[in-house]
């Protein structure tokens, strides 16, 4: 990499020729901020403002009831699963945008225990990463007391080793949301098999941020998140897939109306819907799940410039650029990386850990000093173990460029010469998400 | 009832005395419609559009992550809970507003079982009517078969005999969906508790209907709907109240992140907050939850009216008013009540049926024929049995006026008369909601 720009102007000079760069014109980014967040909550798609309005004083403030139909209400989780599902190596009619991921979790869990305890009632535990998502690890932890299962947590070099003979479930986030790594797809999914093992796959930090083959790589179960790299806005509806070998094969027990298969027949006993629908439960935000399909434009678009595959070209050039410029510049003060450097292990965000002789990592007091500079990371605290506090910065390729790279940079740079991240100001903690 | 106003002048002088009619104003309804289906999606808030644009172009677009905190997103529930708490009679910080009707019946009849497990495990029966919502009954199905129960389904005059030694949760929904009828809470929860069983309300068709007194009724649990008579638009997040002596008793098994009592400590093992907040589970979507808090205005506008005994006196008068206007104008027709006349036992709809001697009730086609002049309600198939084919008309004393009720029944009467619901356009099914 030692032939890389490493000049403001030459990073300019990356944006001009960058063919996904104009991509950028489609989200408002406020003035002044560089915001590599995106792997939190995405920016906003320029056409939600209008989406937003049509769904509320037309939709629903005109059409009301009837817009079940005529607006197409009720087909919505089934017609942006059918936009999702190319981002993620999904099939047509195999996923459904819906609930929260939490709660597909839960559905999908559920599902691969009824499976296991059916074909292989010997095996009693769920394997995962110490460091997944914690509400992953939450749903588990739930589920286990209820099926009579043990939620077994191993670091990642450990997986390997973890898959005995009485595991039931392997299940694990692709991308990490700590440190960016990104696992294997198709190789951690046939070691599970080889088990004996399902495999659940989250793909919160993956949708849109990097190429997923959940069915080239014989996935069984996998969920994601819509707000994220996504760009559907706070709290979209999240996304579940089943492999279709499993989809009619068990309820999962959040067996609501939107599930039947003929939910307007109103009988009382449940007949759940073919397929990936009978994964809905009750009534969908529908002024949220439509800012979905917003977000989802931005993929459409890059379809006509190389689709996912170009942007993960980006995305690993913006995150190699990072890496390059903090290496570079940002020298002497304890800055570590926590990301892979390999391109096959890496998401699309960059993880900084940062060792100080005295008075901890500081690690939360500079992203607080970045954000009040604009430039939007966060931070994740470590566990005062083997996982380190985190300077998070998420690059997602749709609209941030190679110059906003220096400029975030440029900024840490400053924040860690002046100082300025001691102020008191940038040390009281408070809620961050 | 027979000294009341039966002509047009009559409807509308009664609009002109009426306190409460002001508040129509509060809300768009489309010109040249005549909304009678509150019940299933209330009509829009005059704020919502101005509170959507605010919430995608400025706390989303331009605050990003940063309005978790700045916006006050990561307290919405607990916030639209306390303002929801009034209507329902609850105390404050005992109601969150979460995720759908469905799921958050999954999580309270959870905790009924559990709670019934340990206290009396011999009982391992769920008794509900057995024209409950269906999706109610299903979730009840769902999770009798994953924990070894029986759902006894009755006809509602058959709930008392029902109440045996081997009851453990007594699932009702306090206004039937298809009738209109009204159950008696402090006596139904009274005789339930009396044979040792835990009562579970379902809310979706009272609250903002009726006046509800949860607490003082002592009930066990209750859920309930934010999109119906709260107008907070389409799918918008339902709500959960759990009486205080059980909240802290148990996890609901949807252990997600937002129920933790820290959920950003990150920690790989789940701690319950502590009271109702333990019943959120996962990101709730901001938009569609906004737009509940403007459903929410209207009633705080009616408090300085009377509230909710002004808004029950008036919906009661409105559909008095309807049925003796149906009975007075409509002979002759076959049609016949659903709803109970007593006012104890009536909610804020009115339901009628229909006898015709040929080719089935119409109940449809009326229907349909009334959308097609602007007076919207809805219809409810019949099962072939007992509960018959229902024409369905929800009073929201929120927005709808004496007149409405006059212009409504001229039209039924029309359609009727004139025949002209057996258009073949009218006879044509689809989803309805």
């Amino acid at each position: 990499m030692s032939t890389f720009p490493t000049t403001l102007q030459h990073c300019q000079a990356l944006d001009t020729v960058d063919a996904l760069h104009p991509l950028r014109d489609l989200f408002d980014i406020p003035a002044g901020v560089i915001y590599l967040d995106g792997n939190s909550l995405g920016v906003m798609p320029k056409t939600a403002a209008a989406r937003a309005a049509e769904v509320v004083t037309q939709e629903w403030g005109q059409g009301l009831i009837r817009s079940w139909n005529t607006a197409g209400w009720f087909s919505l989780p089934q017609r942006l699963g059918n936009r999702i599902a190319p981002l993620i190596g999904a099939g047509a009619d195999e996923v459904v945008a819906t609930d929260t991921t939490s709660i597909n979790l839960f559905k999908v869990l559920s599902a691969a225990l009824s499976i296991a305890a059916q074909d292989a009632p010997q095996r009693k535990l769920i394997v995962s990463e110490r460091s997944n998502f914690p509400t992953d690890l939450y749903i588990a932890e739930g589920l286990c007391k209820e099926r009579g299962y043990t939620l077994k947590l191993v670091e990642p070099e450990e997986i390997a080793a973890a898959l005995t003979a009485d595991v039931a479930v392997l299940m694990l986030t692709h991308v990490n949301y700590r440190t960016g790594a990104m696992h294997d797809m198709t190789a951690v999914t046939a070691a599970a098999h080889a088990a004996g093992a399902l495999m659940v796959w989250d793909l919160a930090h993956s949708a849109g941020a990097v190429p997923v083959t959940l069915k080239a790589s014989n996935a069984d179960f996998s969920i994601g998140c819509g707000y994220k790299y996504l760009n559907g806005g706070p709290g979209a509806p999240a996304f579940v897939w089943v492999h279709p070998k499993h989809a009619d094969r068990f309820w999962q027990p959040l067996s609501g109306w939107w599930g039947h298969a003929a939910p307007f027949a109103f009988t009382p006993d449940y007949q759940p819907a073919p397929g990936i629908t009978r994964y809905l439960c009750g009534t969908q935000p529908i002024v949220s799940m439509s800012l979905l399909g917003c977000g989802l434009e931005g993929f459409e678009a890059a379809d006509k410039l190389g689709g996912m595959a170009a942007l993960r070209t980006k995305s690993l050039a913006l995150t190699d650029l990072f890496i390059q410029l903090v290496e570079e510049r940002c020298q002497g003060y304890g800055l570590g990386l926590a990301t892979p450097r390999a391109h096959a292990q890496r998401g699309s965000q960059v993880c900084l850990t940062r060792e100080h002789a005295v008075g901890g990592s500081g690690a939360f007091a500079i992203v607080q000093a970045l954000i009040a500079r604009g430039v939007i990371g966060d931070y994740r605290a470590g566990d005062g173990g083997i996982h380190k506090d985190i300077l998070r910065f998420g690059f997602t390729p749709l609209y941030i460029g190679f110059e906003d790279v220096w400029n975030a940079v440029e900024h840490l740079r400053q924040v860690l010469e002046t100082g300025e991240w001691q102020k008191p100001e940038f040390n009281q903690k408070h809620a961050v998400t």
